[in-house]
């Protein structure tokens, strides 16, 4: 039997839709037009083109967009000064920063510099830490607003909008990322699955891509995940993207997965689509929290957090321990 | 074979006694007393006698040593104007909140008032989201300083300081809560670490559990692990402590499971003397950051970060995911 296949191109065109409607209704209610940023450095050929992606997107959904690139030789400074300005911008709902930044340049610092209301991408580690505080879905909330970064997000909605079943589910995240990987771990938990993080030192791998009711691979490496390695009938998402004998492919054997699988998502066509449109998602939702707490943004109280200091060497604890 | 007990009174008696000695050091140097701040409100007794333990452990390592105790019925607006004021005072360098609070107040926002470079119990979403992000333990840093709960920094330096093999290990952790289950989940996979995160929904439970080389157990369900829910030789980590038949007793069946483990904590003596002593390390640390950072503090770059308002009721974009 051939798997059910988790089709991401066909998806994200159906929430674009979803959101372009919410987009136009948002800014007749409020005359306000939801404004996603884009900060790059330098003219790193895949950050080009995945800029010129997400133009598109914000085309298609009716989101403003405005593009903020500095030279490869920018500095961390002048960065960091771009974050504050569009921080204080109120036309800017959501800021997106795009790496790799150039050589020499921290991405923690320039990151933590971005208002964690406009971090659309969920970057900032305020966001990173109410995602990894927030309760079980069924429960009462117990963390302030906070945005989860697109691409494991967008995989989440391939699954839920497939009626995959998670609750109770044995999952299996192969690849401990920061922008996916561990968001992915988050959300699954959240959704009450049993999940398994792998990375490298796993051995044997295949043991445990085995025991997956959800099988997530996040590696990059092409065609890393063969068809034994999964349990028949198990629901597997692709989020590698890799070329493999001049062809773009994930990091599973798909062909072969395929007939294995009870559900699958194809590279290219599965999660990758799913991704910009979360993005969009994300961004009118920022929008709508800040135009809703309206004059009370103007009241609210900055906190001071110690960013990494220049010149600060000292280890965090977990290092001593 | 009897288990190799893993004797947290004795090696925090040790680590107690180390940390007395740099906190001499320190003072001799700076002319500074690391100082511990803890605020509570009401007379939960649960409280009150943790309140005391942690008193007696900044006696006995020479750390100052302050309690700030609100009334029962105390406003969230009463503890957010005690943390600023904390926060501001350069002779305090470390807060911990102490919970239960009063009902009705809702603890993310008081511990976000706290500024995240004196949370020395790792509770705001700050350190959490660094923690999360931070690397695997043998590359660069590439997050700012943070803070790590006291109680699971306590379970692995239990288990590094008892040479328990972690990177390439299967970790299993049964109980996926915020201060304890998940950093511990964090932390043994930055040290390469294949992690299993179990809750309520994980059926059977003893079929994962049984795979794990390290099982760790945070669920305060008096034994709810069995003997034969452990792989023979593993190494079993109890966070639990609970009552059973008017005895303080762990998550796990201790006199069964240490014929089958190969390393064990037991309860009372295990984890839980360690906690007091990390939160300890963890004011010291604080201290010699805030210190060294000396002048420099003062020019901190407040960031502006949106605390939740009282009166939103937006969801976070996962909810809507």
């Amino acid at each position: 039997m051939t798997a059910q296949v988790l089709n991401g191109r066909e998806l994200s065109k159906k929430i674009r839709f979803e959101i372009k409607n919410e987009v136009a209704q948002f800014e007749t209610e409020y005359e306000v037009s939801p404004t996603l940023a884009l900060v790059r450095a330098g003219d790193d050929p895949a950050s080009v083109s995945y800029a010129g992606m997400i133009e598109r997107t914000c085309q298609q959904t009716g989101i403003s967009f405005e593009a903020h690139t500095l030279p490869a030789d920018t500095s961390e400074e002048e960065l960091v000064r771009l974050m504050r300005k569009l921080n204080n911008e109120s036309s800017v709902h959501g800021i997106i920063l795009q790496q790799p930044l150039p050589e020499g340049i921290r991405a923690e610092v320039v990151v933590e510099a971005m208002d964690p209301a406009k971090d659309v991408d969920g970057a900032h580690p305020l966001n990173a830490g109410r995602l990894a505080r927030a309760a079980f879905v069924d429960s009462p909330q117990n963390v302030g607003p906070y945005f989860v970064p697109a691409t494991p997000l967008g995989g989440l909605e391939l699954l839920k909008r497939n009626d995959i079943e998670i609750d109770g589910q044995r999952a299996v995240i192969v690849g401990a990322s920061n922008l996916i990987g561990k968001p992915m771990w988050l959300l699954l938990t959240r959704h009450w699955a049993t999940v398994t993080v792998c990375d490298l030192h796993t051995k044997p791998l295949s043991e445990v891509t085995k025991q997956a009711d959800i099988l997530v691979s996040v590696t990059g490496v092409a065609h890393l995940i063969s068809a034994d390695m999964i349990k028949p009938g198990a629901t597997v998402l692709d989020f590698g993207f890799a070329q493999l004998d001049g062809e773009w492919v994930g990091d599973v054997d798909y062909e072969a997965a395929k007939e294995v699988a009870g559900a699958i998502s194809p590279v290219p066509g599965g999660t990758g689509p799913m991704t910009n449109v979360m993005l969009m998602r994300n961004t009118l939702t920022a929008a709508q929290r800040q135009v809703r707490l309206g004059k009370a943004a103007s009241r609210v109280v900055p906190v001071s957090i110690t960013p990494p200091a220049l010149g600060d060497t000292s280890r965090p604890a977990a290092k001593a321990g």
